[in-house]
């Protein structure tokens, strides 16, 4: 049988997450929380099944659900959405990310994105008969070059896929980031998908700069965001989509017949459970207090952090002592040190080995105390 | 912004859903349960939340849920499927039949596929890059010709999608029928898409003739189907796909980056529910009594019904007292009679309007009776 994806196996975070309970090992390697989300969600949920909103929920999400979410971007961002035409519910943010690449990008398309990425943009881009082009971030920091982004800009070029915070390297877009690709696709008719799933997440008192903060931006922006990572339910797959109606329009065409909707009793439940003022601001100080904890207990280990600015995720290097490749290194750990992470060469399409490993510190403490311990071993 | 479907609209079931709660009608047309599921459910749910079941479920689908799948895909139809790479649990149906087309549908290729028509089959094969070609089925009874189904294989077929019990006819696919297909596809790489979200909902004692019951089609086949459709909870957006593993490899490349996996606490629930002995065969009857209730309710009205042998749809005519197109009829019924069904154009590219509406049983027993009281008032 002919592949359309010859290249592609199965995914890292899969291939990885077998091997590691395969050992029982501690798992620093999804980004998924190891721990419980808030009782009132679950109340929600069950709460709406019982009231019978267990059918199809309209196509593009429960309007009060739009309201809240168009309410709550206008309100972190200063970017007003149309509640009925340039706001959609996703089943789950991958499910997002895939309804505007199909639905915007053509044959022949080119569409930039930065690596090492989130292993899913550059298939599903090829998926399209488009070809994705990897501009990489620049070592040691992840920075994006933008002269390099400026050189791979040609007339082919549809989109550019953006990931701030950035999963794997935990960095985050500044302000003078902003300002380049305003200058860079001014007059253009590029569009930007911004995978902003971990908006929510950013360190040190930094402000999150997303495509909706720069009106500039926002007007050729598809933004992605997920519920699941904001609200530790993963599982729960709910995400949403913002855009103007002009491209919102052709990602609710893909929607509507890959998906239909997205599941009912969790849009009751997360529509009431926004409707009390959530405060998004506690969820920084909440993860960096992981990110912190996790750092001091590495403080002994041989590896090396590097800073995560924002997302679940830093990066440790360990070039320094060992010279294996990074998947062989994780798969040392899993077996030998029965801990997980994820090998840095898994966001390249050429395997690009950093010797870096990437460590989720999404977990309860008791997880990445264990985990830290284990990692301290190595050698 | 150039679209990639530009003659594709909003969704009949979104048009038709919206039009009819703004005049507050009766609605008999989406094929969405009007009864609450078995509560054991929503407690199956609830439990699992509870116990934390919050993060994301293995990408194919939590392993026990994947073994009961196999094991009533056996049980029912005799064709065994291995549990780790030929079951792959989908978020709904719609997202298994669009991850088979998207995973195995070239550009260049053909797919034949029968009009009227689900709505999505003939996008998602564009999107591709590939070209629908509809077999029209015949009137009145909307059987298959095969002949030209015959007539309509070349070299550049690559699929054809099967859809029994059909929605919107309510006809099914017969044992000779079955026999036309093994003929027709013998000896070429042609892959079958059998949509049979409706395997459990046949009437007058018949079997289910799906994909399963025959090897030699087996073995060509993804055969999709919904746990929200036989379980009273569209909403709750999951479904699964058997195929041999050659074609599911190519399925899961997709679903992954699609989708990554299904809702978690839903998929524990049914994997819970399925534990006990599910009467799959109480289904069948429970729907034929609610078709059996609205045909004698509608003996009265001006209507004719077609005869429905499975799903949860009747096609009405009205040819005999009105030439109004089906798409004024529907727009009548909802807006002067206060009743929403679907106009059978909406089911077909070219809009062949043959004066038919489809109406949906689904419905409890007083939404059935409000709503024949209405169309017993159509003149
Ligand atoms: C949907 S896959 C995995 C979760 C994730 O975002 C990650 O681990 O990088
Ligand atoms: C996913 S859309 C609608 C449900 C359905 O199957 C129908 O009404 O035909």
């Amino acid at each position: 049988c002919k592949s359309k994806l010859p290249d592609v196996g199965t995914t890292i975070f899969t291939v990885i997450g077998q091997l590691s309970s395969q050992h029982n090992a501690i798992n620093l390697s999804q980004g998924a929380p190891g721990f419980p989300c808030d009782p009132a969600l679950v109340d929600g949920v069950t709460k709406a099944m019982k009231e019978n909103r267990n059918q199809y929920a309209p196509m593009t999400g429960l309007p009060h659900l739009k309201q809240l979410i168009s309410e709550k971007v206008a309100l972190a961002y200063g970017q007003h959405y149309d509640t009925t035409d340039e706001v959609l519910v996703t089943a789950s943010a991958s499910e997002g990310i895939y309804s505007a690449i199909s639905g915007l990008v053509h044959p022949g398309d080119e569409v930039i994105y930065f690596e090492p990425s989130f292993d899913s943009y550059a298939p599903v881009v090829r998926l399209q008969g488009a070809t994705p082009v990897a501009v990489k971030l620049t070592q040691p920091d992840f920075r994006i070059n933008w002269d390099e982004v400026s050189a791979a800009i040609n007339s082919r070029t549809r989109m550019i896929i953006i990931n701030t915070p950035h999963n794997p390297s935990g960095q985050v877009l500044s302000e003078s980031d902003l300002s380049e690709l305003v200058r860079l696709t001014q007059g253009t008719d590029i569009i930007l998908l911004a995978d902003e799933v971990y908006e929510h997440i950013v360190f040190d008192g930094a402000r999150h700069h997303g495509m909706a903060t720069h009106p500039r931006l926002a007007e050729r922006s598809v933004i992605i965001s997920s519920f699941g990572k904001t609200f530790h339910v993963t599982g729960w797959r709910v995400g949403y989509c913002v855009a103007p109606k002009v491209l919102m329009d052709e990602i609710v065409k893909v929607h509507q017949f890959l998906m239909f909707a997205a599941d009912t009793p969790m849009q009751y439940a997360f529509a009431d459970y926004m409707t009390n003022p959530v405060t998004w601001q506690s969820l920084g100080p909440f993860y960096q207090r992981k990110r912190d904890l996790l750092q001091s207990l590495l403080a002994e280990s041989p590896f090396r952090l590097l800073p995560s600015a924002g997302s679940f995720f830093m990066l440790a290097s360990y070039g320094h002592f060992s010279d294996e490749p990074d998947s062989e290194m994780v798969k040392r750990l899993i077996v030998e040190h029965g801990v997980a992470a994820i090998p840095l060469s898994a966001f390249y399409t050429d395997g690009t080995d950093n010797k870096l490993i990437r460590l989720s510190f999404a977990k309860d403490d008791a997880t990445l105390k264990a985990g830290a311990q284990a990692l301290c071993q190595v050698k």
